[in-house]
């Protein structure tokens, strides 16, 4: 059975965080991605192997809640929960944390395209390895 | 009275696409920012000059949804739209075209803080701006 | 005869800033990227085309100077000069100014790479295009 | 004796990489930055201390050279390298290689500076870590 949730140790780099000395939002999305890349590998997959097989993952849904603000140099740990996996989309789960404090939370839809773009159903291969 | 939608032009970057060749969808929220940016600026108001007067607008809460790729030195119309703006919220949507065609769509939500990172009222000369 | 310079304007966008408050030096080679992508597009070429063709021109050589920062929602001017274009490599300077007042300055060699990024000889139409 | 030297492991981001498959030039100088940050914290100190401490360290000189590609999802060594500190400048050099592969190599020069951004000279206590 494959683990349904991974947990990411992130140091937040300088050219992440704007002049309010926080990490800009639009990084959050790249730290999920970064998120479910790890649990895929921690479920025996890999999305490069994938995307030289012509199956790609496109995000098509992202949403992102903002509590607190990252800092410069902060050590940060990302939990990522698969939630669901259908036949051509795959939603995951997100919570930033900074020790016990909550920063972040996040939600992602990603669809499975083939490589003109158009949606196709995720391998068996793959499903196999997202079945909790 | 200030306008409430502005349309701003966006050529996509090489360094904004990513493997797949098409924008990565972090890259949208920056584009957002760009557009509410530039409405404020069409409204009279400069958000570095808020900055400057101790005044920051942080994203709260951020969704956007892909229906399309944007791709390598496509010349794109990002429509913002000044939503609802409270006395401590703003809310703005987002739609990117190119051409005729719906690429993403997008909404946020701002809050105003002080230097040190509490909420406060959006300033009567901010909220004067913003009423359409 | 092409023309050898080219000048463009640049916005400083919010997230390219960092705690200093002043653009991060890792976007002036953005920046340049920029800029030699519109003065190919002012000589009647275009990348995209080219790496649809199977042309890649890739940075083998990238050096910068920093004189004084950039900030937040600045207008600058970059100026793009080709320097020279041999069978293989492309040289290019970048000075980049707010009004009067020069910022910084840089150096680029590119190299023509086929698509298993070997090595190739600048095809003759972007040679002509090149030429002062 | 500080130490002045450090290898620092680094995953390549799907983000980080361009239309080529490839790491983008401009996140070199993003790793490099890392990898002084972390060179730091061996030698006892801390950027985010420093800057707190209203002590600035800017680049004000970039170099690299790019030998072969960085791929999405590669594993990459960043040897970094102090290789001088003056009163007022730091010289770094660096080493980025995938396994035995030496891909890219750089070098940067920081400049101290106070908050008004006016050059000063390195404070005696940086000045004692940095000493080899």
């Amino acid at each position: 059975m494959s683990p349904t949730v991974h947990r990411l140790a992130i140091r937040v780099r300088y050219c992440e965080c704007d002049p309010m000395g926080v990490a800009h939002h639009s990084v959050y999305p790249v730290w999920f991605e970064m998120g479910r890349t790890e649990l895929l590998r921690a479920q025996g997959g890999n999305y490069r192997e994938l995307e030289a097989a012509g199956i790609l993952l496109a995000v098509v849904r992202l949403e992102a809640r903002y509590r607190a603000p990252a800092r410069y140099d902060d050590e940060l740990e990302l939990v990522t929960t698969l939630e669901d996996a259908g036949h051509v989309k795959i939603e995951h789960t997100y919570a930033l944390h900074r020790g016990a404090e909550l920063l972040a939370t996040g939600r992602t839809t990603l669809a499975c395209l083939d490589r003109s773009g158009r949606a196709r159903v995720l391998p068996a291969s793959l499903q196999t390895k997202l079945d909790a």
